[in-house]
């Protein structure tokens, strides 16, 4: 079966874990009102399932084609690209002043995660328009925000990261691509650029690339590296588009997955330099990266949520249809859909588990995200900026971790049939697993949970975080809806969180070794906590909306959902704090000379 | 880089965790000195490394051909194999009067991982042709074993299993393919057999197929299967190659890994039925499928194994040369070999503890499948059987569940460049992929385990072996060799094994339903208490060695191995347990109407 968008279940995720409807009621975007929502969420949702899903599988047979320096993706890719930008889709959060709707970016997530449910490889292409349309916005001169900004808004023209080169991935401060000043107060660019994300295509005519590079003059490290904007085709200065600039794509990598995305490897200055653009200041090009970074990740992390929730429903569709010996209490006719064995149920419900708990994460991110845009004031837009920071990491390193686990449980569910390409099982778990190395690996989350976020406002941002996660478990219990075989782990968990933040806390400003030694597991631990209390808030508002009358199955999935979560998954909180707790002990003398 | 068989760290397995000398010191192999077993080992390793591994990559790449009913290994393959068998690989533990060299399983066991490491598309055709042997050996008429036998143990024919059909894979009781009665004492087979590893290929002139039939009037569901043997070329009296049987491949699948390997659709009597002969009685075929089943199962564990070290091989290699950042303590020039940092460290360490854990598992399996062949009395080797039989289960669904944990692992570690092919490092985590599925998925396992195995001698299989678990722990913590957080987990993960075993007893018989739920958990907190004691036993002997003077990296190693499969993953016991304990209620009311 193909990927059909969730609708139902992502409006709950927004409302009864996120906020969506207090971000509406604190006036922060007063056109996103219930019905605005829906009917959006109703149209995205029907886009992505009829006219998206469909490029998923020919984007993973056909791939791209490379020839001639030129990119063709697969058949039908351009039409769906330009019907999608027609409808308005890129635009969607972007302010309003810069021909956007202006609408929350936690709707904006909701739509990422169906069109990347869809086709994770067509997700990325607006995923970096999105990243460098942040970037010129924050940082950008005013001619270069005329001249590119209103294309990329409307995706008319896609843009792309330039950051890696061979010997520089996770280290950029180890990157060499160079950049010269020129006398009209453009820059020169040379240098090579590797693992370029639709760094070449024929989806739109002009693409828009940002490059990081260095000055002759700039201080060796990452503290000397500059951000470029550097257009594929120069643009005029009445908007058309004028000659080729002088970068070009050199080929395209033969991925795992994510076939029917070009990687292209990017070369500048070929034939004496190309033309490229300051963005912000000097020498602060990473400064600039990272205000794009929180979002870019959140994006990631909607990636692996999709591809979970994807690898889901073909799961879950496969168990009802396929039929295979006679499960207990089995009473039908002949033998039962897989769906009713115990350990097929397992599996799906770790399934979903996994992916509710990751979409809340996600969304609870990009809700923050919109109170740092546009909270009432500074203290309230700085609180809601450093809780963007502290989840952030946490949301994409779990969002992606889990899509691996359950795009290979998917592959699981559905027996020997999964190993067959042809079944489709085995293209989620291919695609999904870049997500947890792209935008930063899920080993450099944990670092930077570890080291820079837990440490924000002394440690205020993270106690208050999870002082809120005791709150929400502490109201939900009041209400009586929930088992204590929900409640009970979950806050077992919490108190695991907590034991471990201060142990972390301590490490990482006295023994960094061990911070950075347990950080991985402390990531982990911190996302189960505060994923099975997301799921507690979906159960309990769905066994409220039982008790009130509600008759719904979904309801009942979602109370099964969290008690899984708590008793399957939160029950190995207390041994993931041990772990923690070990530091860099448990990691002994390394490899030295031992193989 | 390519793989290199690990063979010292094999043989200290062998010797301390499955007891290798023990089987020639109790008499039972008396050819299997020391000496002997390491010039095996020595000579496997290097036909592995030397001739086999570059296998790997070029099936990969080329794949097997099809086209007119004939299919065709990729380049070198043939040559390959044909020197193999000149090596007398494959005979390696068959009966000396069958022309085999009569040695231990688990000395095969040991090459059995090595082929496999080098590539397991290549290491499935012996593991089949193995398992013919065993049900010709065990089952056949002497008609058959003279005509047959001795071919399949030289390899110079391949053997194949025929049991999945489209409606019957972990239910083989739907299986529909016939077998008609003929008056010369053949049968007439026809039906459609899918997923048939080794089906048809050219590296062999014939092909001898194993295929599960019904009579006409059979009983239905199990008890109505018979196992036939159906030739592809028919062999004339004098042994020579006769003319052609009825038997075709009608394609191969395009599968997500082990491409070398073809997997056909198999067809019986297209022109009026394939020629097959009976082995073991009418109606008894499940029977006789399952007398090879233990060691077949030994077998894809061993593929687990081998495709854990293979990834790891691969990703240590990598982190040693790749450079990024500066780790913390770093001190040379430059940038570290990220090999240091922390994080990745962690990953190595998880992939190594987890191979080494399943490998010794493993081991134990084939041990205990030697003294249940050779043990000095029934009793003894009736013993051996039960522990065989209990353990297998646990070996394969652990082994080739770490397989996809470690290779995802390898990828990530590779960061970017995992995830493009050209690395190598994905065909580990594609290539593995099968290993859960086939042979009896591991949900199959588990409930095998929980349901089957766990009552055997109403438990005192089980009991038995969870108390040389703890004997074993007792004795190395009286050696003070290693320290208590090593040992304190362990006993901690055994004291959950001992609870929750009580606990799936008692629930096996009396709430299957509560047994089926919780058999997947089980199964793993039986492995890791299980590997953890493995680990621990080959920690204990490496710090025994250098408290005697024995300077080697490799056994520092061991020690951190042992040691952070405690702390990290067997700490996880206790959770694992309360998981284990919540039964049926955590899977909630299914997936009805919900989506």
């Amino acid at each position: 079966m193909s990927y059909r968008a969730p609708i139902a279940d992502i409006a709950f995720s927004l409302r009864h874990v996120a906020g969506l409807d207090a971000l509406a009621a604190d006036g922060l975007f007063p056109d996103a009102s219930a019905d605005t929502v829906d009917a959006i969420l109703e149209e995205a949702g029907r886009f992505a399932t009829d006219k998206l899903a469909p490029l998923r599988r020919v984007g993973d047979t056909a791939g791209v084609t490379f020839a001639d320096g030129k990119v063709t993706t697969a058949p039908g890719w351009r039409e769906a690209y330009e019907a999608w930008t027609e409808g308005g889709w890129n635009a969607l959060a972007a302010p309003a002043e810069l021909g956007g709707q202006g609408l929350p970016l936690l709707l904006n997530a909701a739509c990422a995660e169906m069109w990347n449910g869809a086709s994770l490889a067509f997700g990325l292409a607006p995923l970096l328009t999105m990243g460098a349309v942040e970037a010129l916005t924050t940082h950008a001169s005013e001619t270069l925000r005329k001249t590119y900004l209103d294309k990329l808004v409307k995706g008319t023209w896609t843009g792309t990261m330039n950051l890696t080169e061979p010997q520089a991935g996770s280290d950029l401060g180890a990157l060499r691509a160079r950049a010269e000043r020129r006398e009209d107060g453009s820059y020169r660019i040379t240098g090579t650029k590797i693992f370029i994300t639709y760094g070449e295509h024929d989806l739109t005519d002009n693409i828009v690339h940002l490059v990081l590079a260095r000055l002759p003059d700039a201080p060796a490290g990452t503290r000397g590296i500059s951000l470029f904007l550097v257009p594929k085709l120069l643009v005029n200065e009445d908007g058309s588009l004028g000659e080729r600039n002088d970068v070009a794509c050199a080929g395209v990598e033969r991925k795992l997955g994510i076939h029917g995305s070009p990687t292209c490897t990017m070369t500048y200055g070929d034939k004496g330099g190309a033309t490229g653009w300051l963005i912000g200041e000097e020498h602060k090009g990473l400064a600039c990266m990272f205000t794009m970074m929180n979002n870019a990740r959140l994006q990631v992390g909607l990636q692996g949520v999709a591809a979970a929730e994807g690898a889901y429903q073909q799961a879950l569709s496969y168990a009802r249809e396929r039929r295979q010996g006679k499960a207990p209490g089995w009473t039908g006719e002949g033998m039962s859909p897989i769906v009713e064995h115990p350990d097929v149920r397992r599996m799906l419900l770790e399934m979903r588990a996994k992916t509710v708990a990751a979409r809340g994460l996600c969304y609870q991110v990009a809700e923050a995200l919109d109170r740092a845009r546009t909270g009432a004031d500074e203290a309230a837009r700085q609180a809601a900026q450093h809780r963007a920071a502290l989840l952030t990491p946490v949301a994409k390193a779990f969002a992606t971790d889990i899509a691996n686990e359950v795009a290979s449980l998917g592959v699981q569910v559905h027996g020997g049939a999964g190993f067959i390409e042809e079944t489709g099982a085995a293209q989620w778990m291919r695609d999904a697993r870049i997500t947890a190395i792209y935008e930063g690996t899920n080993g450099i989350q944990a670092i930077d949970l570890a080291m820079r976020k837990l440490s924000l406002e002394d440690g205020a941002v993270v106690r208050r975080t999870i002082g809120e996660l005791r709150q929400s478990l502490a109201t939900i219990a009041r209400t009586n809806h929930l088992s204590a075989a929900v409640l009970r782990p979950l806050a077992s968990a919490v108190d695991a969180l907590e034991s471990t933040t201060e142990w972390m806390l301590h490490a990482a400003s006295s023994r960094p070794a061990d911070a950075l030694a347990s950080a991985t597991p402390y990531l982990r631990l911190f996302a189960v906590a505060a994923g099975g209390v997301a799921l507690a808030r979906e159960a309990e508002a769905a066994a409220r909306a039982q008790a009130e009358g509600a008759e719904d199955a979904a309801h009942t999935l979602r109370v099964d959902t969290a008690r899984f979560f708590a008793g399957q998954i939160a029950a190995g909180a207390t041994g993931l704090a041990a772990s923690v707790m070990e530091g860099a002990d448990a990691l002994g003398a390394g490899f030295g000379a031992a193989a």
